[in-house]
């Protein structure tokens, strides 16, 4: 729409909209500054001015540079929400977040929001609250920072099925992997190295355990799926027991290792459910996921019509997450400005979630055993016993008796085909309380193959 | 927004949309398969039915199959396209798809098209009448097939500054250029076997001399700079001299040569200009576009907040498209029946483009020289002499006399730095006039470092 002439000066008939921002952290601050170097533009986009009517802070007393002016801060956020027309989320945490939020769309502003957390506990009172006030409810910076994921899944793909999201979608994680995988490092280590970067928090448990991953898949699911997938439907490990071993076993196979969100639709012949989980996988050197390096992050979706689609970049950082709040302010001021109403998460297939002991996954265990003529067949009985076949197998020597020469210790790796998770399961206690299994080291699934 | 209640049976007072289709190619059958198959879904998502009132070909005896139903069919495009609420035009071609698309607006349809042809030469005829008559133009089909590319640019990246778009946006030449990097195979033998394996058409013209990723890329530049830029802006050279030296030269360089579709801002003392330009360039192995292999797409955008973005997958095919067909169906129909309007082609910035001379690039050109003493100094003062200095050289022996056993006739390969476009075209002027240069063999730009 060509809102005026060219080289016509600003518009300054444009309806003005009121928009609160709740939090001035590094995000925040971003939001305010691409929003008043960028004014004129999108006033443009919009066919609206966004006009600022206060930054919700709690000490208001700091000094936040050029682009967040004193005058604007305010302690008092109840008041803001109240009387905006847009309401942006940056303030992070579940509480008053949740509350500001509903507020604000019971007064009938829109909002956007970057809160994962918030959506991944919270979204279902959210999404109702959004539908019931007929206002936008946005948060594209969400899932995957600046990566527009949300968008494509919601809309670019509203007319096809997705079949299988798998995601690199926390970058602290990424890059303390890709370090190991690099440098050899241990976890501890590459973990001091990526805090000492500011890749990781001084209390990385969010991140390291995959709870911030496991957000993100929950909402991702909702959205892929039309179903309420909860925070505690989603299968979640971390990956602080992966070790500098694992990395190498798995390199030895042509693999990596990925922290994944693995959202999924399983067809059964009773009908679909879904499964939405987190965990540190192998998958193949020349999946497109597996050159993601550092603290990126990329998504690859499978779709019955488009196929595999990926989409990659940063997902996280002020910038990029701003970048990804700006689109949503955009649309949604539009959506004001123009009439109309934005995408809703439509809850119609009500898609149950899979057990993930009914999962079928292959996978790669290490275990070591007393290396004595039997143990190997003993331990192939086990697996075969509970239906698992083996794919592959690596043994190696681990130390020699100082007196006979004899190996006493041997480390074994085994990769299997697709099994159920239950079958894995009843396996690893058999080798619990097998007398030749020393100690069962790592319990890796196999993905993107 | 939840529709009904979960498991309540399909909700027959939902609105109808009448939907025109143009079109039973591969993508038309594959879009109204789509729709056949998942109409109770769609309806969900849209709060609406997808009514199909009537399919326009010009054989309308021919059986289409089970999706295509024969009562469907009509020669009278004109009458469909007037009584409907959404018209989905897969036809292709120029007319008379761009007068039914016009005629469609003016009865105040909303318009999906695949047609990236008709949007390069007149898209700016088809923006304003969806202007002028309130309703939405979608065209996510016509630039990367099922990659979701044109959203996230209008959509997403609304609120950033995109800076630069390098694509890969032709598939038949991809596989070609990818064809020859793995046999090392000619451009012809690989352009047969392309053709052969149904991934060249008979006439590869549109595909092989870059018309169609030029297409793409005049409507990428309109989108990404909001001006208007025309076919005719931008500068378009397809593969067909591209050579399996040119491949080789470039693997011993680390590099890889892609046909790229490459549009930027350009920043001037005096303001800003916008290039918008195809030909084949080699990027570094280690660029996330050098991987993309057989005749996937991807794109690569670098924006000012959100950094570097990618979105990879199948560009054409009909499955691909129909899938990013149907995505925007589903937004315009839910416009229909919600209310407000789509995003909307601003043209605000009316950016001029720069000529193609005035650009920087560096280059790699390949000459085959009399070997004799002095000729490499001869040709690395030329290109000083115009301001362009060399990067690395590649000498090679060709020929040896069989009299003397010296050497008459050397291969040299130079990459430069950064040197103008238009200092570069007189160089190559100089060296056509120059006796000992026997033949220019290549000019190729590199991009991505």
């Amino acid at each position: 729409m060509s809102l005026h002439p060219a080289g016509s000066p600003a518009t300054p008939e444009l309806p003005s909209l009121r928009v609160a921002v709740l939090g001035a952290g590094t995000v925040g601050t971003e939001v305010l500054r691409l929003i008043s170097q960028q004014g004129e533009e999108l006033a443009h986009r919009i066919g609206g001015r966004l006009e600022i009517t206060g930054v919700a802070v709690r000490d208001t007393e700091r000094d936040r540079g050029e682009h967040v002016p004193a005058h604007l801060l305010t302690r008092d956020a109840e008041s803001l929400v109240r009387e905006a027309d847009l309401v942006i989320e940056v303030m992070g945490g579940i509480e008053p977040a949740r509350t500001l939020l509903l507020e604000a769309m019971a007064h009938g502003a829109s909002v956007v929001t970057a809160n994962k957390a918030l959506l991944a506990q919270d979204g279902a009172a959210l999404y109702e609250a959004a539908d019931a006030h007929g206002v936008d409810l946005s948060f594209e910076a969400a899932v995957a920072g600046a990566i527009p994921l949300v968008r494509p899944v919601r809309e670019s793909l509203a007319g096809d099925r997705i079949q299988r999201v798998l995601g690199i979608v926390n970058g602290t994680t990424n890059y303390i992997l890709d370090a190991m995988t690099r440098s050899g490092a241990s976890f501890e280590d590459a973990l001091a190295s990526a805090q000492e970067l500011g890749y990781a928090e001084a209390d990385p448990t969010a991140d390291v355990e995959g709870h911030d991953a496991a957000a993100k898949a929950s909402i991702l699911a909702s959205l892929a799926f039309h179903s309420r997938v909860r925070l505690t439907d989603v299968h979640c490990e971390g990956i602080t027991s992966v070790s500098a071993q694992d990395i190498s076993a798995a390199a030895r196979m042509g693999r990596t290792i990925k922290l994944l969100s693995i959202v999924e639709r399983i067809e059964e012949e009773t009908g679909e459910r879904i499964s939405a989980r987190v965990y540190p996988a192998l998958i193949p050197e020349e999946h497109p996921l597996a050159s993601v390096s550092e603290a990126y992050n990329a998504v690859f979706i499978e779709a019955d019509a488009a196929g595999s689609l990926m989409f990659y970049g940063q997902g996280a950082g002020g910038a990029p997450t701003a970048s990804a709040v700006l689109g949503d302010v955009v649309s949604a001021a539009r959506t004001r400005v123009h009439g109309g109403v934005g995408p809703r998460e439509s809850r119609y297939a009500e898609l149950e979630s899979i057990p993930l002991e009914e999962l079928r996954s292959a996978f790669y265990i290490s275990l070591t055993v007393e290396d004595r003529p039997g143990v190997l067949a003993e331990i192939a009985g086990t697996l075969s016993g509970y239906g698992i076949s083996i794919s592959t197998i690596h043994q190696e020597l681990l130390e020699e008796s100082a007196e006979t020469g004899a190996p006493v210790r041997a480390h074994i790796g085994i990769s299997t085909h697709r099994a159920l998770e239950s079958a894995m399961t009843a396996s690893l206690d058999v080798f619990s309380s097998t007398a030749t299994v020393l100690s069962i080291d790592s319990v890796l699934r196999i993905e993107g193959e």
